[in-house]
């Protein structure tokens, strides 16, 4: 894995080659979409595309649109599944949703209502993550959502991380459909508690504001199995990144994931708002933004630049 | 249809023989459910079966426990698809709901992320009546409620009809699936309006109480076109009933329908209660209770009622 | 139902209307298109529409392209459901298909995987005629075959129908999708015997050629529950009849069913060739042909000129 | 990866604690189901548990029943896929069937009716390796046949390697449902040519009889990317090897593959015959043989084998 002996190595050859490989990309966004669904959404720029890779020194390489600021969405998802795994142990969070990847839209409802016992097959299509919502600690929204911002700081070493309230309240506002699944769920005797605080603290974690960087130094405490290698401090347990990382192999990129896994080969999570968060093990932590999407909803140039990091410095896991 | 040249002299043998076959019947009820997901409705006897069968001269036999009250619940869907077609027209309502049978459980929700443009298959389905309470008349949900409760005193010539609030209650606090139904629906742009008022409406026209007499005479205005027989007042557009009845052969009898066309042969809706309404076209009206239900959700010693009935006295319109 | 006291004034009115009521319809049929899954069936006339209409006294009406031959398809399913039903009585029939119509396309093979106990759900869908098939009496294919000619033979007063061989090679050779179907059902352990034999017999009925005054015939003896009013042979017995009939109402336009209920409220069954033969119950047997086929695969100018004739002479049985 | 720095250390350990965990493991087969579908595969030992580790100077451990013949049936797909891509390359294999995972059982046909266009999602589910076995190279089943068996003979280093004919035979009697979705990807335009020939080269690739040795030793090539690490020689391209190996991580274990990747984390490929083949990439080669399966088909007590060994020794690649 990797063609180069040490990251310092790889870096310095990355910060000449990485703006041609990320202006070829580049090209391809003109044939995506920004997502609209959520109205607030729609107003990110289609052609932009950044990228921020951090090594465990802190050394970088950044290009392109790196100050862009954008709402995790999906990707918050594997940051919520670790803190309700550290809030709930493992058994807990698996008696309520599953481990294998669904083949479906990642809001579809069909598996809740044919494969019984009715849990959401995984824990980042949009029904688990609900689920997962569910199970974080505190003794209302306000305080789990509270608690999930301070984690996602913790992680990305940046005290300013913040909600978007206008993104928070444009998801609130058009989330029929995953109110429709978190009833159904509760219909199913899986998900507890309230919807409407249930949702509310789904909606928050969805959107808080990040930049490549962020994303880019909460990966690499994934790569580096759940302690950061800047301050040495751990943060998750080791298991539980282990789970984390598996996930986003099977699972990560919505029903594109094992297509990415051939092409890529790297555990990543992307979100509607066109940012991916990846890592290479061991090595790297790496955030990306690229609001133009392909069909399965993730950042079409964004996907197209990782294939040839990957190809390029032989990254691939397998 | 029918071994009788008019229904006097039917229903003078019937008096004889309908006690006994009522009977017969009764003894399956030990093999069916009361229905338990609205907890108030399992309070209902296992044992019961009524009947009360009435002709446009105003008489009537009935057998068994024709003094009880029991809620409408899905035979409502029949009546408040005749009102929004009297309110909207034809046009608007089939803008928004189908024409067609499922094949699916009542609840099911396959069929609306599976075929588009997402609409309810028909309107006596849970997804097609919630979006038939959505098109009903009226400023609020109290005004709607009432101007159905109204139609249905009307149909029944009861001026005593009223919701049963502890039903009402009931429901409307274990109804996640059915607001689930509804937010999907709001998601796929077919439902408008507030979810929480439209299932309000939905969740009162299914509570209102009722006596076998009382669906017989509503029963009675469906057999004679939408005029009321007895009093000669005509209630409902023929071309309306038409319509419901047809939806009462292809699909009143929920996914047993296409069964209960080839045994019985009559335009009939059930409810979870154990209620029947049916009609014999241009005889009678027919109302019958029966709370023990089959696996596919209606009354199970009713229904084998009703096949001996059709069968004795060749009812079936076919 | 019906405007006129006896069928010949109906007739007598019809032979002046129905030419305009046709013409009407059949500038319809440049919205439809022709079959093409079965190479030859790709071969009739777009614009034609043919209508015969016959009464229990053999007086007729007709209109249109009625000199044109085309094969029953999916319409030999009525007879085929009757004869088997006649070999084996309904508890046989009624144990390998069900009674329900589906909401789905007539050769979907969703519910055979998704609904145990894996029986078609019906004996007009494909899968169903299929299992059918499989139940008429005889020791090979050859003899089932020609069983089965024979009995249509009798049905239509027409000695001389015959199989359409080169559409029979034709369905034969592209029938990949009902072969699929067939082995599907084997491995459920619905279908008995050699799949090929049975596809065979299937293909076989479906290519038998026939003119719109055959269908009229054949549907006569239905209108007159088994017996042939012309002949005053009893050729099917009652029940069986009201079974089909039963079935024509609630499955026998495909998945459009329910709305030719609505809009129609006769018993009728379809096939791609274009064909539809459909009856007005103790009054008329017709047959119709207009092989230009809408999207749910009836032929969009009979279904318009259907309707057209039950609602100017009310002829909806409901 | 690994708690050891060489291998040979790990043989070592592993030599003693290796038969503690199979007898630990063994203990679970009571639990498990003999596959009975194929009738010949239902006379397989349900007790058995045994497996064979091989590492790249060929120095091995084994422990429990590798004496066992037993047939490789799914394993073999990973391998007809390589050979398939080897034949035609990425381009044309990716045409025809996808790569994602399904989340249903590998018999499933749903997704094929449901989602266009219709390809398998992915190689290792039987519809997706009947197109495989269509795309290997060969004047006809005889040849193609014989190649893949020269090609597994080759990566096993055992000539000796042969078809179990009675396990073909048996498996080719009841094969309905593999016929069932053949034809249907035939309908689909995605299988060429005759459909028994196609089926015949599946049948007979699934029937190659082989023991734990054998497995382990074509692991072992797929673990040194495919250059066979005791001979030198390369026998397939590295990147097929990454694509191969991709999809055992994501697909291998049919729709528990998900839940495999986080308990124990390599890839790996299971029959219903009970044999596993995995790997530790740069490490190992694996075989296992345990008949008795859980209810998603991979063998009970060699799942379990497994996870204790990736625990123990902290084989995940995650």
């Amino acid at each position: 894995m990797s063609n180069y002996a040490n990251t310092k190595d790889e870096l310095d050859s990355l910060k000449e080659r990485l703006p041609k490989w990320l202006e070829a990309s580049k090209s391809l966004s003109t044939g995506g979409k920004v997502a609209s669904y959520i109205p607030e959404l729609s107003k990110a720029p289609q052609q932009a595309l950044g990228i921020h890779i951090i090594d465990a020194s802190g050394d970088s390489v950044s290009a392109g649109d790196c100050g862009l600021s954008f709402t995790m969405q999906s990707i918050s998802k594997v940051f919520t599944l670790l803190l309700a795994l550290m809030d709930n142990g493992e058994k807990a969070v698996f008696d309520k949703v599953g481990m294998e990847p669904t083949g479906d839209s990642f809001n579809s409802m069909l598996k809740l209502e044919l494969v019984q016992p009715g849990i959401p097959f995984n824990p980042l299509i949009n029904a688990g993550a609900i689920v997962i919502s569910s199970l974080i600690a505190g003794s209302g929204p306000d305080e789990k959502a509270e608690r999930t911002l301070q984690f996602f700081r913790s992680l990305s070493g940046n005290e300013r991380l913040q909600f978007d309230l206008a993104v928070y309240q444009s998801e609130s506002e058009t989330a029929d459909l995953n109110r429709s699944m978190a009833y159904f769920l509760k219909d199913n005797g899986v998900l507890e508690g309230n919807v409407h605080d249930v949702l509310d603290v789904y909606f928050r974690h969805c959107s808080v504001q990040a930049q490549c960087a962020d994303l880019a130094r909460m990966a690499l405490v994934l790569a580096y199995d759940g302690t950061d290698p800047i301050t040495g401090v751990n943060l998750v347990p080791r298991r539980y990144v282990q789970i984390a990382k598996t996930f986003m192999v099977t699972c990560g990129m919505y029903n594109a994931s094992g297509e990415f896994a051939i092409e890529v080969g790297l555990p990543a999570k992307s979100g509607v708002s066109g940012g991916i968060l990846t890592l290479v093990p061991g090595r790297y932590g790496i955030g990306l933004i690229g609001p133009a999407l392909n069909p399965k909803g993730n950042s079409i140039s964004g996907v197209h630049l990782l294939e040839t990091l990957s190809k390029e410095l032989d990254w691939s896991l397998f």
